[in-house]
């Protein structure tokens, strides 16, 4: 078995749900080694998070955020963490609730998402910046 | 090292919560032979999803799907996606609320569940039909 | 690739969110060993659960388990799974929400963990007692 690993800084992007597929598998090309294996994408911050979802209609990805907003309000006078912002902490209980990695099975050499199947980068802050992503890929 | 793979289809189920440990376990019988390792089940759907939860009592599996029926509600107003039922959007939300992957230790060449936990197979559409998965295990 | 395995007990904690990054470290020393790799953390119960969120400010912490009980009601006459105490069928609920396992890159001979990120011990039961963990980390 083999395992490769690959640091990735996603461009900012503006509050929302943000399609990464293709960046993703660009990143890390020695994936196409592994015949059978796994590849985890992680995200190392926590206001922001990965999701595996619809690829096809942005729509649905509009609807993510509108729900997220709804599940997750700003402004809730029971938070006490809040001095960094309305957005703050929403943003660090929607990263948990979607998580902080995907993992992905790698079947006959490829990614084996299924037909509708996208990464999501979930942009829970207003101004969140740049994204540090690690990928890493193992089998054979 | 080794790694292991196996495609498996399950048969159509009903909108809810159903347990799926028996046939992960069976789809997969070279997974006895790692003493160590990780067994992974991705599912290659957006509107179905995976998670670990409790093996006994089915009251249990009832009340995830009252409760994910309320908390993400179909027929909402604010949902632009809507033009493949009222079940539609909802599906993809509980999908990534659950998530599309569970990863379970292999110890001392068995699959470490805790003694309640067991494999479910969230079905969050009225017909979903088929729901294609993968299987993937790795260890020595 | 090597792999190593670990199983870890934690003590009792009161119900709420607990940071537990340096007992998981400590735990498995064997992963520094390893340069490029993986380490997965796994929960054996089904009403307490993982997540990565952050490190520093308790206050987040606080709010999580706010969050939670409000978006998770006790009590909720719905609920027909009831007779292991209120709180009962709410931490199976958080528990899946949240998930069973965390699993974080090594990189460098480090788990690779964001500035901000911790490991959460998700302890949703008023009395959820000792709870069982497996730690594996593979990679080379």
């Amino acid at each position: 078995m083999k395992i490769f690993q690959q640091l990735l800084q996603l461009k900012e992007r503006k509050r929302g749900f943000h399609l990464i597929t293709t960046e993703i598998v660009k990143a890390l090309p020695q994936s196409n080694e592994l015949k059978t294996g796994i590849c985890q994408v992680f995200i190392q911050h926590t206001s922001a998070s990965l999701t595996i979802n619809e690829n096809a209609d942005t729509t649905v990805r509009k609807d993510f955020e509108t729900w997220f907003n709804k599940a997750v309000p700003e402004n809730d006078r029971s938070y006490v963490h809040n001095d960094e912002g309305s957005d703050d902490m929403p943003a660090h209980l929607k990263a948990s609730l979607l998580g902080s990695s995907v993992i992905i099975p790698i079947h006959n050499g490829r990614l084996a998402l299924g037909m509708w199947q996208g990464i999501y980068l979930c942009e829970h802050r207003n101004d969140g910046g740049q994204r540090d992503i690690i990928i890493t890929a193992w089998g054979e």
